[in-house]
């Protein structure tokens, strides 16, 4: 067995993080590049995004939403409209201050270097995020209450100079979508903000198979500038906390800031109320820490590039064609005749001159959900020898070739609430009621500690001072429906744990990426 | 009638650029923003980009590429490694200098300003194209023959400062795709730039109805680094040229540079041939140069945002919810039972509250190419009212609503059809074979002087001269399948109009956009 036949070194329990760079090496979805925290995705993990623009960007159209494209460059001076965004923000800007190159000689070294020249006059930082540069745009298009609701979405790059980057979880420049919208009333801009981050939850449950708790962050948590955040947050497996997409409720902050001001329907002039929204390519990077194993990637099975690879098993070289051929024509009667979710079955026939073990480890650490096996034998019993990615590598079964063109879509859809499963289960078993300040305390010393849910009623300052003395963040505070358990909720009390005060409120509390 | 109700101003005739602007505000196509030379693609235009983007990623996926991304941001040293490419973006490179912003309080104003602060050691240039930075990656991941040819496609942003930007054709921030491949053999990488070439020529025949010539570039006028630069140009209706598409066969200038190297069949070492291509958001401007008219946009069917557009006439309250329902009933028809080229049809149901002469008006001025009217006597007689975007406004012919739908995909196609022939025409109308030196000075003097087809062996140094004198280039020395008449090709004699050396070469020259 050759090294690439093993299982990922370390295991998760051994080194987590070291296990997640080398899951994403194993699978070739990307690699670090000599641009400081920016990455290159390779074509494996960019097959992934491609699948989750696609999928998310027809729910965006089906609720009203256009894309448009705005500039990558955004004034400074627009930056500084909202005080409390460009503070924010501030940080982490990548800044243009030049428009060419001019190249001169070393006279140490007689080599050409080129050097920075024709200095602007007004630099320009490159978005971190849009709402400065689409709320300029807003601004002319938003006169009277008759162009409102105003409905857009970018896909986009964007750039926050991170100095810790990880593969897709935090890089320097980041794939995403950003919605920005414009409402007559506060009730309608609320409503949108709410009806996204529904979207969000059901799209990472039905699509990527991971289990959310939907919640709204604490002011200290919130997006600058915002006037309520509302996010989704995934547990992954070393029970850390990913905040997967979030969804904004801007007020009238931007809109007086930029002037995105309309005749109402009385006559008198007012401000839009806007909101904003994104998830990003960190969703990758989630859905690598939720789903996969000490095998490799775990792809769930909407937005796995090839959700069937068959492998041709050609030990002889007289029946070689043969078996190619009847793998060939499997592939074919999956990708036109069966379907999943109401695209094609996307299928791959591994026909590369290298040894068989070699293939099916190479799709066990790409994380494909169903490999498939045909050899001589296979073809005259019309059998297939059938083997998923949420089971261990050594199980197979044999089914009829028939039943298994017929059954693709369930064993699909099957892989795809095992993935959800089995994450809720983890979730829920790592999730625990605390209404005890002692407890409470205690808990964040253990091992990957998991996230405490406590009634909570403290200050700003008071959360703040927690946090800082355990590094932990309240993830959010979820909503009723969030789909935490009866038994969960009906342990946690009435009394905010640190300051005895009554309390309707709910918080999770955890350590997070 | 409305000021929006009537044609363009001005006229193609009065003055073509002004045209151009207007053709592209009266159908929202995109705007001009505060950041220089960048513009902001409103979603009428977005929507075109979306489409070329969709049925070109096809092509280029049939013909085996992969999809990437790659860093935004090029470290100087990267771009310095190939002097020829280094030279020719050195004047239009976005640089990045700083990577934060601080606070400080203007003393004389008493604001709060932005200035850039954590100065890099290397600076970044924004990319203008990405050989220099996707090669870095093919260095990494070429190491034998057995991982070539390696064929990665990527969509994204490039900026490239424009002194004199114009909507589409010239932003200093554009959407693009650029190919990169690398290759065993010299012969695989011409045969994968012209096959490319090949692609783009067929693409803006069949998908955007522009008759291209495609040729070979003089060295002159390659892209900066290639051995040989194909381009595909279109002829528009100021009888000006756009460069439409480019593919460069790279040689080993860009391998040797960044050491894209491997262990060949015969075990030695060798550098790869490498190519790169691309499209932009410039074939939005060129379709829109090439097929607008005095009334405004005129949309290619296969990429046009909404292909059929249902207006209903209510002149009275009682028939109105009928009309509605007849018109969202073909609606769904046609989106749900007919397709074209093998995408279901585009239709979009008029329901504003506004004039229907002002909705009509809309969408003559927006270029969708079928428009259909139904009224309430069109419900009991099952006709509609149809119009075309190909012919005039006030044309109109009353079909059989049944008949409509079994015909639409064949009157997209007719439209289709028209509008390359048309533009082929009128392509041909203004390409003239010029073998007399004297002519061809006179030629230039001429207004909107077209092309001249003459036979060429003249210097770089002579073509320099002549392009200089009149403001023109040699667009381009077209292939024999070029598509050029046989009567136009016969007239061009067998020697250098020019050197009057004998020559088998032609050329085309031109004014260009």
């Amino acid at each position: 067995m050759s090294a690439s036949q093993t299982a990922i070194q370390p295991t998760r329990e051994q080194d987590f993080p070291e296990w997640y760079q080398q899951v994403i090496k194993a699978a070739d979805l990307a690699e670090n590049s000599e641009t400081r925290g920016c990455m290159v995705i390779k074509p494996w993990g960019y097959g992934i995004w491609e699948l989750i623009q696609q999928q998310l960007d027809r729910r965006f159209k089906a609720t009203g939403h256009e894309n448009a494209y705005f500039p990558l460059l955004i004034p400074l001076s627009y930056l500084e409209k909202e005080a409390e965004h460009a503070e924010g923000f501030a940080t982490e800007c990548a800044v243009v201050t030049h428009h060419r190159l001019e190249a001169v000689k070393d006279e140490v070294t007689g080599k050409t270097k080129m050097i920075p020249t024709g200095e602007l006059a007004e630099p320009y930082v490159i978005r971190p995020t849009s709402e400065t540069i689409i709320g300029a745009a807003f601004a002319r298009w938003v006169q009277s209450y008759r162009d409102l609701p105003l409905l857009i979405n970018q896909w986009a790059n964007v750039m926050r100079w991170e100095m810790r980057p990880r593969l897709f979880l935090r890089t320097a420049e980041f794939l995403w979508q950003e919605g920005h919208t414009a409402h007559e009333t506060k009730a309608e801009a609320i409503v949108e903000t709410r009806m996204i981050h529904g979207l969000y939850e059901e799209f990472l449950r039905d699509h990527l198979a991971i289990p959310v708790i939907p919640g709204e962050k604490t002011e200290n948590e919130r997006f600058p500038g915002a006037d309520m955040t509302l996010t989704v947050e995934a547990m992954v497996q070393d029970r850390k906390a990913i905040q997967a997409g979030t969804s904004h409720y801007l007020g009238q902050n931007f809109s007086k800031a930029q002037d995105i001001s309309f005749t109402g329907r009385d006559g008198t002039q007012d401000f839009a109320h806007t909101t904003s929204w994104g998830v990003s390519t960190r969703l990758i990077g989630t859905l690598i820490m939720a789903h996969s194993d000490d095998d490799g990637l775990v792809l769930p099975p909407r937005v796995a590039t090839k959700q069937v690879v068959i492998i041709p098993v050609t030990p002889k070289e007289d029946t070689k064609e043969a078996v190619l051929a009847s793998c060939q024509a499997l592939a074919e009667t999956l990708r036109t005749t069966r379907t999943f979710h109401g695209d094609p079955i996307r299928v791959n026939v591994d026909t590369r001159d290298i040894q068989g073990g070699q293939k099916k480890w190479d799709w066990v650490k790409k994380g494909t959900p169903i490999r498939i096996e045909i050899g001589p034998r296979d073809i005259e019993s019309r059998k297939v020898c059938m083997q998923r990615r949420d089971q261990a590598p050594t199980e197979k079964s044999f089914m009829d070739k028939e039943e298994f063109i017929q059954k693709v879509t369930d064993i699909l859809q099957n892989i795809h609430d095992n993935l959800l499963n089995n994450a809720t289960q983890f979730r829920d078993a790592n999730i625990i009621a605390c209404n005890d300040v002692a407890e409470f305390h205690a808990h964040w010393s253990k091992e990957n500690p998991g996230w405490l849910l406590t009634p909570w009623a403290g200050t700003s300052d008071e959360e703040e001072q927690l946090s800082k003395q355990h590094k932990i963040t309240i993830r959010c505070l979820p909503i009723p429906e969030a789909g935490l358990s009866k038994e969960l909720l009906e342990k946690v009390d009435g009394a905010c744990f640190f300051t005895g005060k009554p309390s309707q409120t709910i918080a999770i509390w955890g350590r997070s990426y």
